[in-house]
């Protein structure tokens, strides 16, 4: 069988959660896709302690020793952030490296640069991880749905906001003793404002626009609309309405215009959007033949990032 | 652009829907998966009259004229039942022809043969189709999620149950009255045994589970139950306890053994497939990386149907 050699870029939470399916799960990857997948280096910034020993052995501090390492094949970057993770990623295509992301930052930002990039020098470059974890929402929209115009991609795409609102619906709290709490219980970060004012969602939502209508949107061009706003009056409103707020990010495409948005909406209890709770995530898509589908599942954490991680790595093992 | 020659077998429901989608989204066909698909041959069994000129151009009363057809690289077959159309995709793989298919009859009771054929003779064969319609849930059983060891598959899959015990929780009516009145408005057939007796949800379980699993099951190794027993007054007790039925097909593997059972089920109202309606079908994945992931879509019909077709034919065309 096959040897295919990994680098990985970065490994906290996500890059743990790809050690592991690798090690836990590996008989049957290397089954499934024909190659055992071996993590060859890792790339870390920092010196640090208390590493287990297969992630220490494998540690590396210069980034050259990763994307311009002829014995590696695929440049897993879980770097996080926008620089350098790009740099990275340019560095990787220009070295001739297949190069799988989690990274929703550098692809919102700089797609279809690095589409186009990769295109020219022949190797893949694969983000299913970037939007919503473990749903496999961006290879429904370019392969099995792909007999499809779709009209309207929309969706609960940020945890953060999804389980602060879903709280706030359940206990009927204020905004920001939720988001104090959820800070508390690691659900929010210290610095929420990315999660909160919606940049998260329209990141992911401009990433969702791209593979469903073939163009790259920026994010000034997204209508974003945070959940700060939002008080305990409001939810209990809706409630008696008959209804939940989510944060709905959103494509649309009516005759060739294309339209996106991130915004607080209110849905009645018996939309399919609505059960969806605390840090889960859920997409629809809507196409001409298809019809509406969902997709719902866990957004973020180890285990399901990693399993889209993991499963573009195994997509582009099988074909080398 | 090259182009990629189809012959169609049957063209009833699904087959129209083929035929429009390949038609009203061609510039875009042609543009994701680089091919022309052009329909060559439309197998009919029965002289008819009134068929639209493009189809009755195509048509032809003789089998060998698209299965034995050397212009001809894609057989779809969309005829239904088991036979002829089990021999119909023998003789197409025998003759190096790759298939696409929206039948579960054939699969379910075929599916472990055909495909040991389809990969000794190096064509593909392709059934997305034969389970919920347009739900992309087989690729992403054996791609986006192949990272993962599955433990759970189970869902609402067969429509026409589906109605009727949605129909019969909305309107509190009896389960004969509320099946007559479906077959009145024809989203029950004359013969609905196969859908209310669980038969139809049992070859797609066993379908689903070769995919999650990759072992081929027997129809007698289905623990099966269909609605019939299910009454107003059951249906009203549910309710009083916060829970609704559903027909939920399920294949669990536990330590090796892998069982399947289709069965009807009390959920509570907020659990995601209880929202799941009238035609509409669900399918949960559980696996030991992604953990609860759910497809919702539309289960049947002449476009979702379609499109899951034209998404196994765009896939071979690309690969051609």
């Amino acid at each position: 069988m096959k040897t295919v050699k990994i680098g990985l870029l970065g490994c906290g939470t996500v890059g743990s959660g790809v050690v592991e399916i690798l090690r836990m799960n590996a008989d049957l990857i290397a089954e499934r896709c024909g190659a055992r997948i071996e993590i060859e280096k890792i790339f870390f910034k920092n010196h640090r302690k208390h590493r287990e020993p297969f992630v220490e052995d494998r540690a590396t501090y210069d980034i050259r020793d990763v994307v311009m390492n002829p014995s590696i094949d695929i440049v897993v970057e879980l770097a996080g952030k926008e620089h350098p993770a790009y740099e990275f990623i340019v560095t990787a295509l220009q070295n001739g490296k297949h190069v799988v992301t989690a990274n929703k930052d550098v692809m919102a930002l700089h797609g279809c640069e690095l589409e186009t990039m990769a295109r020219d020098r022949g190797v893949r470059l694969m983000y299913e991880a970037s939007v919503c974890g473990a749903i496999p929402v961006m290879k429904a929209l370019t392969e099995s749905l792909s007999a499809n115009k779709f009209t309207k991609i929309s969706g609960i795409v940020n945890g953060t906001s999804n389980y602060i609102l879903s709280k706030m619906t359940s206990d009927g709290a204020d905004f920001y003793e939720t988001l104090a709490e959820a800070q508390r219980l690691g659900f929010a970060e210290a610095d929420p404002e990315s999660d909160i004012d919606g940049l998260d969602a329209a990141r992911k939502i401009i990433i969702l626009a791209a593979k469903a209508f073939g163009v790259w949107k920026t994010l000034d061009e997204v209508q974003t609309t945070g959940i700060r706003h939002i008080s305990a009056a409001s939810i209990s409103d809706a409630k008696a309405a008959g209804c939940v707020y989510k944060l709905i990010a959103q494509a649309e495409c009516d005759d060739r215009v294309i339209n996106l948005s991130v915004e607080p909406r209110r849905l009645p209890f018996d939309h399919p959007l609505a059960v969806v709770n605390d840090t889960f995530n859920a997409v629809f898509v809507e196409g001409n033949a298809c019809g509406s589908l969902m997709f719902y599942g866990r957004g973020a954490g180890a285990l399901p990032t990693g399993s889209a991680v993991v499963g573009d790595i195994m997509e582009i093992a099988k074909a080398i």
